[in-house]
């Protein structure tokens, strides 16, 4: 038997027990397990010593190192996450809409855990406690596959959390990780659709292309995103430049940033100067099309490439349009369907750019960066959804949650 | 370029306008294609006569052949199907939940179509119109892949359908047919995760462990049905032999059909006598374990393989268990997560019976042939949904819908 079926066939045998737990053992468990990770921090901070020179050895760069990088304070951080986990209402065993049928069955759905949900990580190892505890909390079992640079920090973890779940009688297979990261060991969890619910990828677009190509697994694709503010004509010019400036500039190297303006020809000369000036002193690399480098010389020309681009950095590219129709068509054509936003004062163009933009998030008049879980008040979050189905945009934990129709009859056949 | 490439870009193009489309124009549309439909019949049934001869000398089944068959009669009743679809309230449009954050931001869920849905089909013509009103009245294009041997019946109708598409001066490649019937094209059609929101294989089971294999596109699964019916202790007999008779004699090749009886052994002498007596006379093979043997030798021992088998056929299998824990754990290792019904008196055997079999539609005293869009009430049926994500269970027009997040600010950044 591969390591991978084994964990599927254990994953199976544990599913029954998480998903009857009582919503007060779940959180004991969550809060015993935020106190049980600052207790034995050292222990945890001992393994990412490991993580560190190796990763420093192989040439890891900065930012990675960074997100690599575990001491008291970010242990005290992924346990306050579990705290808030354990606060949050569990959205297990509601039944919703039922309704009385004329033959007299009683139809409704009742909200379940999926079952066994897989999460395949890179390098962060507080996605490690973070993903067990959504899981957990919504009565799934998790099965966790992080990165091969991350897993001395990643074990440690795994190994707290499993002890905890233990001393509180919870069968500690709730948790389990895949030991060995290599590459057809991955392979292998992406074909379990006979183990797995659901995989759900966080990371790069390399790894969620993988899984997207790979999988037999129905996946929940938490995508890139290259955000889009369009300026319209009528937009409120000093408004509009604090917004883009919050947009690229608040966090560069997340999926909800800026990375695309599109602006109205009209109202290049009254925003252009200004906007300019302030994005160069937050030292923002700018790219432009013809319109805007004959504006300004001193701004490069982009490719073809830059309008498809996520630049996750200080860089961004400027394209002017004719008209509110050209600014949807440029955006549905270059965008990652994530968060796109338009500044406008005319409620018609608001309406067709709600209407109209094919995108997780559609915002008039605020920044792209309030994509995200607990922007949106849902007190978690999985990741940012960029596929269509089960889930769309930032995810709560709903969205590791199915239903199953329950039908109450007294005698009922079909005629 | 290739013929799925051409029909992605075409798909592409049109979704906007489809999308767009006003829900009296898709009412129109629909009701227009149905009298079409039937004006047209007799060159259907010339198209149709071809795929019957050439299915006759391939040496075509006599169910296979009844399925490909089409009549005015079969005609009219595609029509009808398209008259219902129009009458269903279209779903589009509505915003759901919006919400005010503290920071002044509203946001809502507004509920759009998915895009381009891709079904995959086999030789059933009356497949064609029913997938594009379904695609058609919730605002996406549709991709058909039919099955070679119903191409002409297929062809024909798709003709007749996009005619009235085009008299009606909508854009009738919302309506799109694979011509190449091909094994390598219909695996192209799978890997068009760029042009494709979704795919649905619509047919046996082979068909959709291929969908599941090679599609990039997210699938929605619409499975098999080994369903069961679990008569415990407290069961009300009579009712109990009505309820068993109906759900597997009423139809036979359906997917909610009953496969599997599951018996208290305390019952066995109440029960069994009278339905043994009941199902031989409607010519029920059945086949038992040892003790059903032993009660009965007349009956056949079942095979391991029987208890995981959708026979589809006037054939049982039954199976004795000791307690309602026991009924449970041996319905959830062989179930396929379609319908499961439990016969009881006892309260909280009922509940446990609700809570812990993992299906997509659990019964109490009622028989599984209910699990089906039309007797759940949603006017509509895309086909039932074994899988967790998205959809479970009957799936209706909300099936082929998704949302996107509307945010409307004035001015908010993020701190």
């Amino acid at each position: 038997m591969t390591e991978i079926e084994n964990l599927g066939q254990r994953a199976q045998k544990a599913k029954k027990h998480v998903a009857s737990l009582p919503t007060e053992t779940k959180n004991e468990a969550l809060k015993k397990a935020a106190c049980d990770l600052r207790e034995k921090a050292p222990m945890i901070i001992e393994a990412n010593k490991i993580d560190m020179e190796m990763g420093k050895e192989h040439g890891m760069n900065a930012g990675l190192l960074d997100r690599l990088y575990l001491d008291e304070g970010r242990i005290d951080q992924i346990a306050i996450g579990l705290e808030q986990i354990a606060k949050l209402d569990d959205p297990i065993g509601e039944v919703l809409g039922m309704k009385k049928r004329p033959n007299g069955l009683m139809i409704g759905q009742k909200r379940v855990p999926l079952g066994v949900v897989g999460i395949i990580y890179e390098a962060r190892p507080n996605v490690t406690a973070d993903a067990f505890g959504l899981c957990f909390k919504t009565g799934n079992v998790v099965i966790l596959k992080g990165g091969k640079d991350a897993i001395h920090s990643i074990q440690a973890i795994v190994r707290c959390l499993r002890q905890t779940l233990a001393d509180m009688e919870i069968d500690p297979d709730c948790l389990l990780l895949v030991e060995d990261t290599s590459r057809e060991t991955t392979i292998e969890l992406m074909k379990q659709d006979r183990y797995l619910d659901v995989l759900i990828p966080r990371g790069g677009a390399g790894l969620i292309r993988a899984v997207v190509e790979n999988s037999t697994v129905p996946v929940i694709e938490t995508g890139t995103g290259n955000c889009h503010i369009f300026v319209d004509e009528s937009a409120d010019l000093d408004q509009s430049i604090e917004i883009i400036l919050n947009a690229k500039t608040q966090r560069i190297g997340v999926c909800n940033a800026l990375e695309s303006l599109v602006v109205h020809e009209n109202i290049i000369d009254a925003l252009m100067p200004k906007l300019i000036e302030r994005l160069r002193e937050k030292e923002v690399e700018l790219v432009g099309d013809e319109i805007i480098v004959s504006f300004d010389p001193t701004i490069a020309c982009a490719t073809q490439e830059d309008w498809g681009k996520e630049y996750l950095a200080l860089k961004l590219s400027i394209k002017t349009v004719k008209s509110v129709d050209e600014a949807i068509e440029h955006i549905n054509h270059y965008n990652t369907g994530h968060s796109e936003s338009i500044l406008t004062n005319n409620y018609e163009h608001a309406q067709k750019f709600l209407n109209e933009i094919d995108a997780a998030c559609v915002y008039v008049n605020a920044s792209t960066r309030f994509t995200d879980g607990f922007e949106f008040g849902f007190g978690a979050e999985i990741g940012i959804s960029t596929q269509k189905l089960h889930a769309r945009g930032p995810m709560g934990l709903l969205a590791l949650t199915t239903t199953k129709f329950i039908i109450l009859g007294n005698g009922q056949v079909r005629p």
